[in-house]
């Protein structure tokens, strides 16, 4: 039933077709949940890639029946359906499509926690709950539970960010290990729950894999269904808490830290998420291309950053990340940390005190006649600048999965405009595309992934934004942004081009990405063609019609 | 093209074509890897269930193109395979089918070892490698890795026990959650690698999610496809190990222990699986009943337990567990857990260093002078019978991933046999049935359920056999055993009555079961039908004719 232009990832549809289902939908929806006028579309169609897909309407569905009647529409019109969260996949495609003239399906107003479990640590939510949201919940009901963050906006999606297989900040961040008891409408429009069991089993949330096979897993960087519930794993607060960061003194002994990263991951000495940040990644966030800069430089040369390194007192390469649970573990985590790593660079541990006087530091900084000393003593006592000391509380409260608009403020890096207090990279035309490979954690594959993507990034003139994230104790995303003026069509282009040479690279290497932008997506089936051939029978039993995100992660 | 009686489970099929099916299957594997002379087909049709089906055949391929033709043949003559890496899978239908006349295709032959990576700590290892295989292996050639296993039988397969995700004894308990990278045979003889990633994927092992849908859950509890090859994830030989026993004082403080287990599991302090078991485990481990028992009692009255927990020195409720990691996180967990449980009962600590000290009493306990003054000391100085201490080196190495022969010898309890030194419960006649639900980890869910069970197998006139078992920090599975004689036909029909009467009501109660018998199958679907109508249609897709394992887990 549908038409699709594959060469152009186009969807036709008449337009007395789309008349009469956005119509349809207005029925369902209501009027003010189904926009479908240029204008609207436009603000929907919007991303920070260098091109995306612009929908035929957007829908604000309520309840899983209504996204159940989304599908029976789609199916009824032969229109492609594109499902997200809230749509702040920024990087990755925002909310737009692979295929244009899709209809965008937004779950932003099932946005209800269902239920926080305190005894057994775990949430039910709906998709378009956000991270700031359970976390102000928790924050006020259930203060014994934390939940994690990403380092990405507050306003994004829980559920949204676990089925990318996003990474978080803590010992919880592979957020889709988190996931445990899904309610999902099929392509077909039927409501499935996972897990094999009976109807209100008890352990829905509570045991992963349920009785036979265990599916979640199709759910996830798929096109398979529409997941409108899920079980979240929270943690327990922990007892004690310390977030420590790292400045590597000599960059060239980068594969050796990753090494020692790696073991203290195996051995459980180190839990949490780690981010290890090249000098442009901490640029990116606390400081942004001069008018002069932006005028001069696609990609700032060394005798540019060298400066900035040397004013915000950053190091090539430095890493973060938290230690927690009962006080002694937490103590012995610090020792063995400070004997592994302390001959490598300057390690600083920091807990919720030194944060208190901290932000009591910052407080009198803005008395224009203390700033001045307090920036010296700050110079003198830690090597770090002022706006590392404003960093260090947000890094801290990001540690303990506590979500914060600083850090997402790094894709203004390039922006003419100035970083704003409410991020909204879409809104505010930034250029950023994530590539994500992961490798194995060794320093050699670290090294040469790096070294990969570094010449790449010279070689098309685009600074080079690397974070080294743990997504498992034996894996390692080498997570590189590309940063471009969005209004510079030259620019855009040459992103575009750099990430078409990055994947192709990396794949002929041997790698593969841990998550994938829609730009990305198109190419992925013929990488291992047999395991798409058979996810694609299975797509075929589940979505006849192929309406559901055709496209997404290679599957049309 | 597969004619299968579903109210008799039985494939008909004539014996015209069964001689050319396994005509065709000596053509492809040789002669002597084809099984299908009565008596050999008796032998393999064994199993401790009341009832299982009888196969038409066994067959032994060494290969993934050997798999891919025994499908295709299958297919051809319209007969039903049921795949099986050793067989092991005692009390749960061992190597025995759903639906009698199936080809049973057992993978021991590909029993390869084929890589171990130190530096990334895991294995590639084909289904026929046993836990046994890879720990010799491993302390032969790689001593600073350590692998998990079960208290079952050495001789099971990793891959096996994995995929019907069988619960280890180490932090690395949950089997299937450390699977990583499979080759699996589809029902229609493609040979697929999950992961969506480049031939030859550097992270094919490390990454478990891969890119895409992950796909691999479809392969646990299914029969959705014959898996190969398999990645595992292997731990570091930690710097500090000690197991531990814990006596509970008073049985009706179960529920609280059983929230302190939880609290230690979820703040990371406790790590491993732990077993915490009622007495009649440790006796069916230790002891058997006397042919004067034999005779008088289908289940042991208190009257007689009383003195046997006695003379063994057993509580009714004890637990074991190991804790591992580096030297000053096992000294911060031994004092928290003597801090949480001291209180509730008697706790013990095992090092290397005691192992060697009881290894070393026990040699000296087989000089009949020294016998007297050996027990005599123990029972002095811990309150344990001589039994007890043969038993600490096992449960102490058993912790540690050494799999050992000692605990499946439990499978005697009830027969008239002695404990053989080479357990193997099939061959003599042992009659025993796992019946195994999971409940969230609180005590409130493990009363209800230790209850409901207990009152069930009191009814039914079976011993009440019970482990509790992590499964996650959220659910713990409620492992019960029953032990009849089999040779005793009234008590066979009891033992299938007390399961079909435990799998209802514990339905009936909103819990499901975290491993199914091949008796306890076919009834599955009926709990979530959605759910199994949307995974029938995946099996159509992936295996048109219903070939592979028709009735496993409930798929037809």
């Amino acid at each position: 039933m549908l038409d699709i232009d594959w060469e152009k990832a186009e969807a036709s549809i008449s337009g007395e077709v789309l008349s009469a289902a956005v119509e349809a939908l207005q029925d369902v929806l209501g009027v003010e949940h189904v926009k479908s006028l240029p204008g609207d579309v436009d603000v929907l169609s919007r991303s920070t890639l260098p091109q995306s897909r612009r929908p035929s309407a957007v829908v604000y569905p309520s309840t899983a029946e209504e996204v159940a009647a989304v599908v029976g529409i789609a199916r009824r019109y032969g229109i492609p359906l594109w499902p997200c969260s809230r749509g702040r996949n920024w990087g990755y495609g925002s909310a737009t499509p692979v295929v244009g003239g899709s209809v965008v399906v937004v779950l932003e107003r099932m946005d209800r926690i269902l239920e926080v479990n305190d005894e057994l640590a775990y949430a039910v939510v709906e998709p378009g709950v956000t991270y700031r949201q359970l976390r102000n919940h928790l924050e006020a009901k259930h203060p014994e539970l934390w939940c994690d963050c990403t380092d990405g906006t507050p306003q994004g999606s829980v559920i949204g960010n676990a089925l990318d297989r996003g990474l978080g900040t803590t010992h919880y961040a592979d957020h889709f290990a988190t996931l445990c008891g899904l309610e999902v409408v099929l392509p077909t429009g039927e409501i499935v729950r996972t897990g094999g069991g009976v109807p209100g089993c008890k352990t829905w949330h509570t045991h992963k894999w349920g009785v036979g096979p265990y599916a979640e897993g199709l759910f996830s960087q798929s096109s398979l269904g529409i997941v409108v519930k899920a079980g979240v794993w929270l943690m327990p607060r922990p007892e004690a808490f310390v977030s420590f960061t790292f400045d590597l003194a000599r960059p060239e002994t980068l594969p050796e830290l990753v090494d020692i990263i790696r073991d203290l991951a195996l051995t459980g000495v180190v839990t949490s998420a780690v981010h290890l940040i090249n000098d442009v990644v901490s640029l990116a966030v606390m400081s942004q291309y001069t008018p002069d800069q932006l005028r001069r430089f696609s990609r700032l040369p060394e005798e540019e950053l060298a400066p900035m390194r040397a004013h915000f007192g950053i190091a090539r390469w430095s890493f973060g990340g938290g230690l927690q649970g009962r006080r002694a573990f937490v103590r012995a985590a610090k020792r063995e940390l400070r004997r592994r790593l302390a001959p490598l660079g300057r390690l600083v541990f920091v807990d919720d005190r030194t944060i208190g006087l901290v932000r009591r530091l910052l407080v009198w900084r803005q008395n224009p006649l203390w700033r001045g000393p307090v920036d010296w003593a700050v110079r003198a006592a830690s090597g770090k600048s002022p706006e590392m000391l404003a960093a260090a509380p947000e890094i801290h409260d990001v540690l303990k999965g506590v979500p914060s608009d600083y850090f997402v403020r790094h894709a203004y890096f390039k922006s003419p405009l100035p970083k704003p207090r409410d991020a909204h990279p879409d809104r505010d035309g930034c250029g950023l595309i994530w590539f994500a490979p992961i490798v194995p954690m060794t320093g050699s594959h670290v090294r040469f992934m790096v070294d990969l993507c570094e010449a790449e990034f010279k070689a098309f003139d685009f600074d080079f934004y690397v974070a080294l994230l743990i997504q498992n104790p034996r894996s390692m995303i080498v997570l590189t942004a590309i940063f471009f003026l969005k209004d510079d069509p030259v620019q855009c282009d040459r992103a575009a081009a750099l990430y078409g040479s990055l994947s192709r690279k990396t794949a002929d290497a041997g790698y593969q990405s841990y998550r994938v932008s829609t730009a990305g997506m198109t190419t992925l089936s013929e990488k291992n063609p047999e395991f798409f051939e058979m996810m694609s029978r299975i797509r075929r039993a589940i979505d006849p019609d192929g309406v559901l995100a055709p496209g997404k992660y290679g599957f049309r």
